[in-house]
């Protein structure tokens, strides 16, 4: 059902950062392992000024700086690069756009399918579609038109409803990808490899077994020079509402029936309409929002967010959240799940941490093992699961011991990186891993209450940055729950062991 | 509750290997580790014509064979060795042996508390008991008497209950401790603590999630010079009767009320007692007896069992045991244990497989991965979990991969051998991991149909020495079911991998 039919890519934004860095060098990388169909076009589309060549020299420099580099091959596929200058805010000059395209495919005998990747600012996202589609070039007629949208999709939940509003004005759900790079991850993905193509797990996966569940997304990084869009959006938007809450349909969700891209969202959206709404109380004792101050780590001095660059020095923009929350279904009821994101932590992880509970008669000792089972997604991608073992000698001590699985170790792998992945699936037409329009209102609603209650006044906690956060955050949780420390000791501040 | 008492331990067959290779040795470790009571006389009895001296020397000679013994403890643990030369068949003699243990305990302040270790033949094991007994040694009045028993424990279920009929005229269930040394290694106890010290596997543990589970017990040794021995026992009650269905009973056994010797044995003894017993059918159907053969493995020539010396050339002994059994309890209902042990085999392991089902919805492949929990008893002890990944890439295919523990990788432990562990055990009271009397008879009460089976024409099937065994035992199996490989592969004989 999946084809690899040849297409036209073309990128708005083809100027920018994200094109330079990730999309181009994605793409080449799908062309060294044949993943692209036999012919195809790539046209970069922004207001600059350029000539194929000077946008081919620009890009292929980039991937030069690899010293790995297959240059004969590099070479050739610069051949696919095209460039085609327009303001895409002005209509008009989309019949540039289109006739360059028509004629790239009478050229290279490619039919009418293209994917038009909107590598924008989010101004544009309801713009460009629109244009488009006044020349017609939303139509299926000759082939296939897809839309990717980079995130955010929406800055609130209004703005989201506006955005898709005005998308099915032109296009259908079935042509519209929307990129959450996270599901890209090889490890996301397999977190449903990994439940539902084993059958140890699925038994353990519900309220009887499992006490607590942990999401962490922490970056060691501050948020450097993305100030001015940082202090807009907040570890809130930046994270949570998009990945977080996506990697938590993962974990929770129910076995699709099949594999394919409807039934994989349908499971999902059912998780994240059952995430239990926020109330009052819950955005005073199961939210911290925090913000991270200057602190020396190591001899070395950490800015407080505040001092960043493009950061109003009165910002009460949080860098810091850590939610307690829960799914009310039959297979959660009563599991709290923390998730907490930050910027300036100790270390670089996401990981998912699945405490499962104690033993219910313990014969051993009083204080029996804990039963651990802990999802690597970066760095280091792998599992790992403690338990007990005996303690060697007399009598039955039990000592927690744990046993690991290390992704990099495997053999012959290729592991492609998300943009890698989702570029190839998004030419195959594979909208898996994208999130539906459903879902993303979904995440929305759900944050709602929270980007409304940091309208009001609001505690906001500092932080030194380099530490794990706001001691307020241990008040969140229930008897004998607590974070996991990620590193091999509160104050390492680079190692980070699986 | 359990206390380390001043005690004397009487060694009868002093002048035998058991003494010099195993018990020795390891009382002397148990001393280095300061696990032996204060005041302590170990007095060695057989016919042989010792001194005290010379007995010493002979036993801390092949200690001394260690290049990291510490010389000084050793000098000051061979004080507390004795030797006392009577005939144990001879009841008069006893009077000797009494005057001898009373004159050391008044010396060294010991109780008269005193462990009788049968290191003897079998005929002895009546004998000796009778013969304490008649001089009143059996009599805890002043201090207890322990009576340690060697394995076989009896030739068949009649002379079983025989011998115990006998022990218990002067002693009690209590003072009896029949020695399984399998029992007393780390990783057969480990089952135990693996099972109900931790939440995650016990959920799984039962028919509606285990497929089938094999026990192996295989040596890549032949019978050496053990012939004469082992023509009259054979594989069915040299591994089986005893070792490997107490295995099987760690593995099924409901969890305990609590730890301790009569709660944990009780446990042992229903599953024991809920061997589907074998019927005619089973005997022709789920056995198969085999013989190893000679054979060239790699450039070595290896004899047959027949060739072996103290084996007659026409022995129907088997050295190959493969048999398929049910436990009949509400735990384990249609659950196959394959079992099987024999001498010659590739290489050199005890392990443990427990095969789970596979999901019930495959939505990734028409073929899950495996999951199996492989549980090593020896060498290199641990525990290996395989289940399915994410194959890197497009798509959801999925690739076996694993996660393992090795005992060896804890720090800071002192693994005990078997001996030490029961010893100790032993002086301190604990007969938690000795056989009791019923779990004795009911693994007899097994075995018994195939003990009776082999006195009839029965099919013995040859095997070449090296070898996994004859070809017909791969009929056993159900479908999608096999023994496991535990070499990394089946022409490398040394390798042996977790």
């Amino acid at each position: 059902m999946l084809t690899l039919d040849n297409n036209c890519i073309v990128i708005f934004g083809a100027s920018g950062d994200l094109t330079q860095r990730m999309l181009i060098p994605a793409l080449f990388k799908l062309y060294m392992l044949k993943e692209l169909p036999t012919s195809f076009a790539i046209i970069g589309v922004s207001r600059s000024d350029y000539s194929d060549q000077s946008f081919r020299d620009k890009l292929i420099k980039h991937i030069e700086s690899d010293p790995d580099v297959d240059q004969a091959a590099l070479d050739k596929f610069s051949k696919h690069l095209f460039y085609q200058a327009i303001d895409p805010a002005k209509v008009d000059q989309y019949a540039v756009l289109k006739e360059r395209i028509e004629s790239l495919e009478t050229q290279l005998e490619i039919p009418s399918n293209t994917l038009f990747y909107l590598a924008t600012p989010p101004s544009l996202y309801s713009v460009i579609p629109k244009n488009l589609a006044a020349h017609g070039m939303n139509k299926e007629d000759n082939g296939w038109k897809r839309l990717v949208i980079e995130k955010p999709f929406g800055y609130d939940l209004e703005s989201a409803i506006e955005l898709d509003k005005s998308l099915y004005k032109d296009f259908t759900e079935k042509q519209i990808y929307r990129i959450d790079h996270y599901l890209g991850k090889e490890t996301v993905q397999n977190m449903l490899v990994l439940r539902f193509a084993n059958s140890i797990f699925e038994p353990l996966w519900n309220a009887k077994y499992i006490d607590y569940i942990e999401v962490t997304g922490a970056e060691d990084l501050g948020i450097g020079t993305r100030g001015g869009y940082y202090d807009n959006s907040g570890a809130m938007r930046d994270m949570i509402q998009n990945h977080l809450l996506q990697v938590i349909a993962m974990v929770a969700m129910e076995p699709p029936a099949v594999i394919n891209a409807d039934s994989m969202r349908d499971e999902v959206v059912k998780v994240l309409q059952c995430l239990k709404p926020l109330t009052d109380h819950d955005l005073k004792h199961n939210l911290v929002l925090g913000q991270y101050t200057k602190s020396h780590v190591r001899g070395k001095c950490l800015s407080s967010y505040r001092e960043e660059e493009g950061v109003p020095n009165d910002s009460r923009t949080e860098t810091y959240v850590a939610l307690k929350m829960f799914i009310k279904n039959w297979r959660w009821d009563g599991v709290p799940f923390y998730v907490r994101t930050a910027k300036r932590m100790p270390t670089r992880v996401t990981e998912v941490v699945i405490h499962f509970k104690k033993t219910p008669h313990p014969v051993f000792s009083a204080n029996p093992p804990d039963n651990k089972l802990i999802i690597r997604i970066q760095p280091d991608e792998g599992t790992l699961l403690t338990f007990g073992l005996k303690k060697p000698g007399s009598g039955f001590n039990t000592e927690e011991v744990s046993m690991d699985f290390h992704y990099k170790n495997l053999k012959n792998t290729q592991l492609l990186t998300a943009y890698e992945r989702l570029l190839l699936d998004v030419v195959k037409g594979d909208a898996t891993l994208f999130s539906r329009s459903d879902a993303v209102h979904a995440c929305w609603q759900f944050v709602q209450p929270i980007l409304d209650y940091k309208k009001q006044s609001f505690d906001l906690y500092g932080y030194a940055a380099g530490t794990w956060g706001p001691i307020e955050a241990e008040a969140l949780f229930e008897k004998d729950q607590t974070w996991r420390s990620p590193c091999k000791n509160l104050t390492d501040t680079d190692y980070c062991e699986l």
